[in-house]
C-alpha cells in the first residue's frame, strides 16, 4: 500500500514560466550554446531528483513536479526535522533509519506540511555552486547567474518564474469532492483524516473546529425555537435567565471540549504539539528566505546561551522586557485609536440610522457608511501589519496572533457598536432585533454568495483576459480557445489568502473571523433574540459544505501550514463568553427594568449576583475538566517512559565517557 | 570539596527502639543463639552498608544511620531515579556512569528530598531472603520474621522500632541559625539555596514565597498608611477607589511575578518540574507501603496501555470521566454542607454578636464560639480526608491539593462571613473595622506566641513524662536526670505536621493556610480599613523568623517534599483576588450610598465598570507577562536541543537495527 502509493508520484508542485515562442525554441534548442534558462532550470529539477513534467498552456508554459520519496528524505535529513519515532521519542531524520519513523495514518512518511516544507526547500536550494557566474539565456534576455545565489531567486525576480504553487492531486481531490465537500446529507459529519492528509493541520483543524461547532449549536438552536415560541404563562419572566444560564454553560463547555478533542486530533496525527518546544520551527511559511533568518536568529540566540550565565540571563531579561514594553505600546496605540477615532464614527451612523427618517437616506447612509468601513479596515489592517513587524515575536505563529488581536478590536467595534448603541443607550429593543435579523440573515447569506462567487469571477476574469491576449497574438479571432491543461487553470484561480495582511495570514483567516463575528453576535445579545442561534446553526451546516467546495473547485490548493490549533480565535471566543455574560445581564435589567427607574430591587440584585457566578464558573471549569483527555497523556507519558527506559544506559554510557567531547562540542557551539 | 563533604558521614536518619535493659543485654549477647532483634537490625544496616551509630538516652536506645555515597547511588539506581545531567536531558541514574550527572548547587550528588528516599528505601528494603522463617528474640519476646517480608514493617507493627525520623546535622542547622533564623536584620531576605538543601524543595518555596510576599506587602502597607492617615481634602472621594484599583493591579502583578520567580527559582535548582511528566513520581511520602502500591498502579495502567488501542482508549475515558464525577460529587457534599450547615452556625453567632449588649454575654458567647468551631473544623477536616481517599487521584499532590481546596473552603466561611455579615447586610463598619482589627492584631500576636510556644510545652511535657518513667524505673527519686543525647532531645521533640491530615499534609499546611487567611482578610476588607496591609506587612517579617526558628529549635527536622511549588494555594490566593474585587466595589457602593437608596447614579455606574474592568485585568494579565522567564525558557530549549542534537543519530541506528526488539520489549512490558 505504502510503496504503490509512493511510486504513483502525484505531481504536488507547479512552476509556471513564459511560454516558449516557437521561432526561439527552435533557436535555442541549438544554437549558440546558451542554453535557454527554462530547459536549464527543468535540467536542474531533474538533477535534484524530481521526476519532471512540461505542460503548454495557451498563455504560459507550467513545469509539474514530483518527488521520490529519498528525494524528500534527503531534503528533511538537511532540514534537520524531528519526526516521532517508534519508541516515542521525536528524533532528527535520517534517511538510513527511515524504519525508525512513524508513517502517516494515510500511509505516508511525511505530511503534506512536511512535503511542501521540504519541496522548497530543494526548489529554492539550487545554487550556483560553481566559481564563475553562469549566463543563461532567455527570450533574448541574458541572465547572470552568479556563485551562490539560488536559481528560483534570480528567475522570480527576473519574473521568467511567475509563481511557484501548490497543485491539486486530482484523484484525491475528486474523492475529497464526493466523500466531503457534495456530500450534504452527513450534516456536520466530515472525513478529518482524509482532510488533514489533503491541506495539512491547520485546515483539518478548522474544518474540525467547524464541524463540532455546528454540531453542538443543535442545542441552543433548539431551546432558542422553543424560548421564541412557546409561552411559558406564569413563568415567562424566568425564561430568558434560564436561557441565559444555559447558553452560558453551553458555550463554557464547548470551548473547553473543543481543547479536549484538538488534543485528541493531535494525538491521532502524531504531532507533538507543546507550545515553545521549538521556538521558530514552523513548517508553513512563505517566504523562505526571511522566515528562515528568524529562525536562525532564534537557534543563535539559545546557542550563545553558554558559560556566561549571569550577563545571558541579564540580556534575556532585557530583551523580553524590551518586547514586552513594545507589545504594550502597539496593543496602547490600537485600543487607542480604536476608541477615539472608530468609535465616535461607529456611533454617529448609528445615531444618525436612529433620527433619520427616511427610508431613502438610511440606505444612503448605510452605502456611504459601508463604503467608509471598507476604507477603514483596510487602513487599520495594514497599521496593524505594520506595529507587528517591528514587534520581535517569538515565531510566526506569534505574530499571527498577534494581528488576529488587533483586527479583531476593529471588527469588534465595527460589527457591535452599534448593536450595543441600540441595546443600552437607546433601549431600542425593536431596532437591535431588525439589525439582528438583517446581520444574521442578509449579511450572511450575502457573505456566502459573495465568497463563492467572487473567486469564481476572478477566474473567469483572468481567463477572459488570457483568452483575448492570446488570440491577439495568434492573430486568429475566430473560434473559442479551450483551457485543455488542469495545470494552467489551477494557475488561473485564485489563491486561498486572507482579505488583511497576506504574508500573516491565509484564507482561514477571514473564515475564522466570520464565525468569531457570528458567535459574538448570537451569544452577546442572546436575550435580546433568542431565536438567532437557530440562524447560525443553519448557516453553518452550509458554510462547511460551501468552505468545501470553496477549496476544492474554486481555489489553487492552499499552501500548508503547520499550525496546530485555532490560536488566538479561541481566545477570542473565550473573550466573547465573558462579554456575553456581562451584555446579557445588562439585557436582562434593561427587559426587567422597562420604567428605567434604575432600581437596585431584589431582581436586579440577583441578576448581578448571577453575572458573578457565571463568570466564576467560565473561569473555573477549564481547572474541573482538564484540557488533554486522560488516555491522549497516559499516551504520551507511556511513550516518553519506554524511550527512556529502553536508552538511558545507552546515553549514559556516550554522556561520561565522552564527557570531555561533550563539552567540547557544547563549546563549539 | 565535594569529596570532603560526603566523607564526613553526616548522620541522617534515626530510629528508636527500645533500651537494652543490663540483665537482658547480657543474656542476649551471649544466651541460647537467638540473637537480640536490635543487634540483628544494626548487623542487617551494617550489611546494607549504613554507618551506624547507637545512642544509648534516659529511656530508649537510638540508632543513627548514615549512608556513603555508593549506598545512596545504588538505592538511586535501583529505583530507577531519573536525574539531570550535563548534556540536559534527565536520564536514569546509574552510578557507573556517576560524572554524568550534574550535581546539587551545594555540591552534593542528591538533594536531601532524593537522599531521604533513597535512605527510606534502603531501610525498608531489608527483606528475608531466606526460605525460613528467621526467629528474632526481644525483651523475652520472639518474634517471626517471615520469608519476603521487610524487617522494619514487622519491627514496626510489633513497635520494637517506635519512630524513624529524619535528623538534625547539628553543623548545618547551627549555621543556618546563625545566618537565618536569628538574622533579623536581613528582614525579607533569607538564604533560600541553603533552606533548599538542608529542608528540601516545598520549605525553600515556602519561604521564597513568604519572603517575597513580605517585601512586595511593604508598597500596600506604604500607600495604606498615606489614606489612613493624610486627608486629602476635596478628593477625599476618590482616594478609596484609587487605593483599591492599586492594590488590585499590585495583587494581579504579585501573583504573576510570584510565579516568575518560582520557575527562576527551579532552573536554578534544576529541578524540571512539568505536571503530569511522571505521575506518581513523588519523593516525599510517608507510608512507603501504600503509596508504592499507587505508584505502580499508575504505572501499571500505563504499561498496559498497548496495542489494543481502542479499547484502551475507552478504559481511559472511562476512568476519567469516573474521577470526574466522584470529584464533583465530592465538591457538591463539600459546598453543600458548608453552606447548609456552617453557614447558618456561623451568621447566627454574628447576629448574637451584634444584638447582645453586655460585654460578659459577648465574651461568653465567642468562647462558646470558638469551643464548637474547633468541634466543627475537625470533623469537616476528617469528612474531607475521607471523601478524598475515595477520590481517584493521579498521584499525592493531586491529593493534597483537593484537601486544600476543600479544607480552605471551611476556613473561608469561618473566617469571612462574620465580616461579610457586618459590612454587606448590616453596612456596620465600625464592628467590621473592630473585628479587623482584634483578629489581625490579636490573632495574630496569639497565633504566633501559641505557634511557638504550643511546641515548647509540648517538649517539655514528654520530657518530663520521659523522666518520671525512668525514675520510677530507676527507683532514685534523687537528682535531675539530664537529656545528653542531642539524638533523644530530637525525638522527643514534636513532628512538623498539619493540624488535620496529617497524612496528606505537612505543618506548612498551617502556615500557608494562616498567610492564605490573612490575605484574604486585608484584600477582601482592604476598602474598610486599608490599615491592615501595615499590620500584616508588620507580622510577615516576624514571622518569617519565627518560622525558621520553630523549624529549627522546636521540632524534629520536617521529612523533606519534592513539591515544586506552592500549589493549591497560588489558586486560593488568585480566587482571593477575583473575590476581593467584588467585595471592595460592594464596600465602595456602601461607603457611596450612605442613605441606601440603591440606586444606579453614575458614581455606582462608575463602581460597577471598574469592577469589570479590573476583573478583566486579573484574568488578561497572565497572558501579558508569561510565567516562565525567558531565560529560564531559553535554558531548557537549549538543554533539550543540544541533547537531542548529539545524540539523536546514535538513538536512531539502535531503534531501527533494533525495531524487532524494541517491539518485542514494548510487548513484554
Amino acid at each position: 500500500m505504502n510503496g504503490h502509493k509512493e511510486e504513483e508520484h502525484d505531481f504536488e508542485i507547479g512552476l509556471a514560466v513564459p511560454k516558449r515562442k516557437v521561432h526561439e525554441g527552435e533557436g535555442g534548442g541549438g544554437g549558440d550554446g546558451g542554453e535557454s534558462c527554462v530547459e536549464f532550470l527543468v535540467d536542474e529539477f531533474k538533477k535534484v531528483g524530481f521526476i519532471v513534467e512540461r505542460v503548454i498552456g495557451v498563455s504560459d508554459e507550467f513545469i509539474k513536479l514530483a518527488a521520490p520519496l529519498e528525494v524528500l528524505g534527503r531534503a528533511a535529513a538537511e532540514l534537520k526535522v524531528k519526526k516521532p519515532t517508534h519508541i516515542g521519542m521525536d528524533l532528527q531524520f535520517d534517511w538510513e533509519e527511515v524504519d525508525a519513523f512513524v508513517r502517516q495514518p494515510d500511509g505516508m512518511l511525511f505530511s503534506w506540511c512536511e512535503r511542501f516544507h521540504f519541496y522548497r526547500h530543494l526548489i529554492y536550494g539550487i545554487v550556483n555552486r560553481g566559481q564563475s557566474t553562469v549566463t543563461l539565456k532567455c527570450h533574448d534576455r541574458e541572465i547572470q547567474w552568479e556563485p551562490g545565489e539560488p536559481l528560483l531567486q534570480r528567475l522570480e525576480a527576473e519574473s521568467i518564474v511567475k509563481l511557484v504553487f501548490p497543485l491539486h492531486v486530482e484523484a484525491k481531490r475528486k474523492r475529497l469532492l464526493r466523500v466531503w465537500a457534495l456530500n450534504w446529507w452527513d450534516f456536520t459529519d466530515q472525513p478529518i483524516d482524509e482532510i488533514y492528509s489533503y491541506f495539512g493541520t491547520k485546515m483539518a483543524v478548522y474544518f474540525s473546529f467547524l464541524g463540532m461547532y455546528t454540531r453542538w449549536m443543535l442545542f441552543p438552536a433548539g431551546l432558542g425555537f422553543v424560548v421564541h415560541l412557546v409561552d411559558f404563562g406564569p413563568f415567562q419572566l424566568l425564561v430568558l435567565p434560564i436561557f441565559f444560564i444555559s447558553i452560558v454553560l453551553w458555550a463554557v463547555m464547548f470551548s473547553q471540549f473543543w481543547k479536549r478533542k484538538n488534543s485528541a486530533l493531535l494525538s491521532r496525527w502524531q504531532i507533538s504539539y507543546s507550545v515553545g518546544a521549538y521556538p521558530g520551527y514552523d513548517l508553513g511559511f512563505k517566504v523562505p528566505g526571511k522566515d528562515r533568518s528568524s529562525l536562525q536568529s532564534s537557534v543563535e540566540l539559545i546557542s550563545k546561551w553558554g558559560r556566561d550565565k549571569k550577563n545571558d540571563k541579564e540580556r534575556f531579561q532585557r530583551e523580553e522586557w524590551f518586547g514586552t514594553l513594545m507589545r504594550f505600546r502597539n496593543d496602547v496605540i490600537i485600543i487607542l485609536s480604536i476608541i477615539c477615532l472608530q468609535l465616535p464614527f461607529e456611533l454617529a451612523y448609528a445615531h444618525l440610522y436612529e433620527v433619520v427618517e427616511s427610508d431613502y437616506m438610511k440606505f444612503g447612509l448605510t452605502v456611504i457608511y459601508l463604503f467608509l468601513i471598507q476604507y477603514f479596515t483596510r487602513i487599520g489592517g495594514k497599521i496593524s501589519v505594520q506595529l507587528i513587524n517591528n514587534e520581535n515575536n517569538a515565531n510566526r505563529e506569534y505574530r499571527a496572533d498577534s494581528l488576529v488581536y488587533k483586527v479583531f478590536g476593529l471588527y469588534f467595534m465595527q460589527s457591535y457598536i452599534g448593536l450595543f448603541y441600540h441595546a443600552l443607550l437607546h433601549r431600542n429593543f425593536k431596532t437591535l432585533r431588525q439589525v439582528l435579523i438583517q446581520r444574521l440573515i442578509v449579511s450572511e447569506v450575502l457573505e456566502n454568495l459573495w465568497e463563492n462567487s467572487f473567486p469564481y469571477l476572478k477566474y473567469s476574469y483572468k481567463k477572459y483576459k488570457v483568452r483575448r491576449k492570446s488570440k491577439k497574438e495568434k492573430g486568429s479571432p475566430t473560434g473559442k480557445i479551450q483551457f485543455k491543461s488542469r495545470v494552467e487553470k489551477e494557475y488561473l484561480k485564485p489563491t486561498y489568502s486572507a482579505s488583511i495582511g497576506e504574508e500573516l495570514e491565509d484564507g482561514l483567516f477571514d473564515d475564522l473571523l466570520e464565525l468569531t463575528l457570528q458567535f459574538g453576535m448570537i451569544m452577546m445579545f442572546a436575550c435580546a433574540f433568542p431565536l438567532a442561534f437557530a440562524f447560525a446553526a443553519l448557516n453553518n451546516v452550509t458554510e462547511i459544505r460551501t468552505d468545501a467546495l470553496k477549496l476544492l473547485v474554486m481555489m489553487k490548493r492552499p499552501v500548508p501550514r503547520a499550525a496546530a490549533t485555532i490560536g488566538a480565535w479561541l481566545n477570542i471566543f473565550q473573550f466573547l463568553i465573558v462579554m456575553s455574560i456581562c451584555t446579557n445581564s445588562v439585557l436582562l435589567v434593561c427587559l426587567y427594568d422597562k420604567e428605567g427607574k434604575w432600581r437596585i430591587e431584589p431582581g436586579l440584585a440577583a441578576i448581578l449576583v448571577m453575572e458573578h457566578i457565571l463568570l466564576l464558573i467560565k473561569f473555573g471549569f477549564s481547572r474541573f475538566v482538564p484540557e488533554e483527555p486522560a488516555w491522549v497523556r497516559a499516551n504520551r507519558v507511556k511513550n516518553a517512559t519506554q524511550a527512556h527506559e529502553m536508552y538511558s544506559k545507552q546515553l549514559l554510557r556516550s554522556i561520561s565517557g565522552g564527557e570531555r567531547t561533550s563539552n567540547e562540542i557544547m563549546k563549539v557551539e
